[in-house]
């Protein structure tokens, strides 16, 4: 018997028929003697709906309201999932994330999971019950709705797993597992059948959508055993786990980020303590940066590039126009046609020459490399964004990585391919 | 400064732009210097839909998971009313019923409010805020989400007011007040300016849609006067509140109730206890019977015939079948075509011949009564259904509460009004 936590994305409970191929998914993990805690998402586009009713009113919605009325979504999906497993025959509870005891920081929209007091979750599954928990959202000490922001189901399901000793977390997704690039943009890439949280991390990091990188963070932490795999088969798919038992390949993915945008900041004064000020007001505004460059100084002058999510542009820009006038700096240049390419392989480390390698692969086909960045597993080079799928597929085959047959395609429809890229809840 | 409840039910925030209605009319409270806390109902026909979506997965939708869903229809509108009052600048906290401190018995579906522990709500509006309530829900002592059924959302608000003694509990609503009879059926109907919480009893038990006999029962228990009026216009409506400052006319209202059946059980042994023995049967199945009249025996066996809402007969049913075995009875008729008709006044008590005059206007009429109750305040009588409407018509101007004018029409839109009837939560 195993103690299984199992999380569904928005498009595996888009419409009743999904909900009720769920629902006959955990009744067989019960019918074989597992308890099954199941983490669920919104259903389908619901977010967004909810979102353009917020904006409908309010051009700036507040922060607590608007975690209180997306938290519905989840609301929804997860009770008419519990009415589904009881139509089978099987009890069901579902479970808010202020139910479930998710006690999260005060931070409306993004805030991070505290602590789980999870022992309701426990006491319905000794009565024998499928629980059901909904994702993305939880509670501060003072009984505020919250919700985590993007990828916080995945990581409700394994912060769960984490909280009540899970065998496993598995992840459904509408993919087969965890690829060594992304199949829309290379057809020959091949599923993995296992990789480490580390370079599971440096691939989330990097833009592979499949798991969000704070699910990996916890679940490395607290060594939860992750299982991506698809929700329209019953094959295995990728497990994410302690490395140690694993031949790890040289390099195991390419990953591709379009979500990020390079700002420059021109004409900063060289002097000691610029660049934190700077990163300091960022940081407080919550916007997290990636790549950051300095280049080398210039009649007292320098130039910094760093690379930040488009979403926060909006954030960013007051903050900047403040910052060029405290700095005495010249202007800030945005551009946003850029992409984050990323070669990822825990066998990096012992293998030298795998940055060079990439460098050489994009000068050979003319690719401009404007950043570049550097992890003991990972190589990322920013570049113009037209040029990444052809940078994305030479890479692939230069590190050996392609399959004889094209990836099994996705099961979704355009219009949920379009509406899973809107979201990544 | 008063402190005002003011209860918004699903037409009044059935879009958007009503939305932005309320929080106008809501800041303007404020503005004029009152603490307001607004109770709402689910946005025009969301619960329709939810119910959809749990009968689409599961035939018999569980008590409990049927509550989760049902919950989300005020925590949306309730936190896009709070985004729609913050847009004007103005503080707005949105509270779903465990939140609010709103404690229910465990009766899914239809559980009563036990106690209200409002420190929240009081503190909140200390801060100088809005306070917005979820109507119809609550949470049990182990804290799952519970919905209060029919008419909930009015005795959220009423029982609010009790526990925070607010000065009166506003019920905004799509007509003018409470009239001498609904103005869709007796076209020259009366607003009344006052009416006793005894004579608004009578009318919410006897189908006067404007407000339900619950949330006027808690009203009277806890001296909480209501003032029922229009969500479209600033004119005063009709004041619920204790009947000694008032000058009560003889008769007060016409009411006409057409949501409830009559059963017939043919053929009981007339013997002691057996009345009782059905009644309790059916009072533990949470089912309400309103008129009971037990026949003359003959031959040592009698007939006893009730009305109940038509809702519960898939549930009355089975346990009628039952009961028909258990007592030794001949069958049981329902007739679904009947419609009980009510004339109350406080005055009636000193005024004997209300019920006489009101027999003889439906016999001038050759209207059949099919079964008579009667208390201190009102006289009601089940009659067929298709005759309904002649009988108000008649009985109004026979007691003399004709207008001189046409009553003012509903602003609503025809689905508006079909969505109403469908459902009053």
């Amino acid at each position: 018997m195993s103690l299984i936590v199992a999380k569904f994305g928005g498009t595996s409970v888009a419409n009743p028929q999904r909900i009720k191929d769920v629902a006959t998914r955990l009744t067989n993990y019960q019918k074989d003697g597992h308890q099954v805690v199941a983490v669920v998402s919104a259903m389908g586009s619901s977010t967004d709906d909810l979102m353009k009713l917020a904006y409908s009113v309010n051009e700036k919605p507040p922060a607590r309201e608007l975690d209180m009325l997306l938290a519905t979504g989840e609301q929804v999906s997860m009770s008419v999932l519990a009415m589904a497993i009881e139509a089978l025959g099987v009890d069901a509870v579902s479970m808010t994330g202020t139910q479930a005891g998710i006690v999260t920081t005060t931070v409306f929209n993004r805030a991070k999971i505290a602590e789980i007091k999870a022992s309701r979750i426990k006491r319905e599954l000794k009565n024998g019950s499928i629980v059901i928990v909904a994702g993305f959202q939880g509670m501060t000490e003072e009984g505020d709705i919250t919700t985590l922001g993007r990828g916080g189901s995945d990581t409700t399901a394994v912060a769960i797993a984490a909280a009540i000793g899970a065998d496993v977390c598995e992840i459904y997704s509408d993919v087969d597992g965890v690829a060594t690039a992304d199949p829309r943009i290379v057809p020959h890439a091949k599923k993995l059948d296992a990789i480490s949280f580390d370079e599971m991390l440096e691939l989330a990091a990097s833009g592979s959508g499949i798991l969000q990188m704070r699910a990996v963070e916890v679940a490395r932490n607290y060594g939860v055993t992750i299982h991506c795999r698809s929700a329209f088969t019953t094959t295995p798919g990728t497990f994410v786990k302690e490395a140690k038992s694993m031949e790890s390949a040289i390099v195991s993915g390419i990953a591709c980020d379009n979500s990020e945008v390079k700002v420059t900041i021109r004409g900063v004064p060289d002097q000691v303590g610029i660049a934190a000020n700077v990163f300091t007001a960022i940081a407080e505004a919550q916007i997290s940066v990636d790549m950051i460059v300095q280049n080398i100084s210039e009649h007292g002058m320098t130039d910094i590039s760093f690379t930040c999510p488009e979403n926060d542009l909006a954030k960013l820009r007051p903050l900047l126009d403040e910052q060029i006038g405290k700095l005495g700096a010249r202007e800030y240049l945005v551009d946003v046609t850029v992409a984050k390419v990323s070669v990822v392989g825990a066998g990096m480390k012992s293998n030298p020459g795998i940055a060079a390698k990439m460098f050489q692969v994009l000068a050979d086909n003319n690719i401009n490399i404007e950043m570049i960045s550097t992890s003991a597993i990972r190589v990322s080079v920013v570049i113009d964004s037209p040029d990444a799928k052809e940078a994305m597929q030479k890479l692939h085959t230069a590190f050996g990585l392609d399959s004889d047959q094209v990836f099994e395609e996705t099961q979704l429809t355009p219009e949920e391919l379009a509406a899973k890229a809107a979201k990544g809840r």
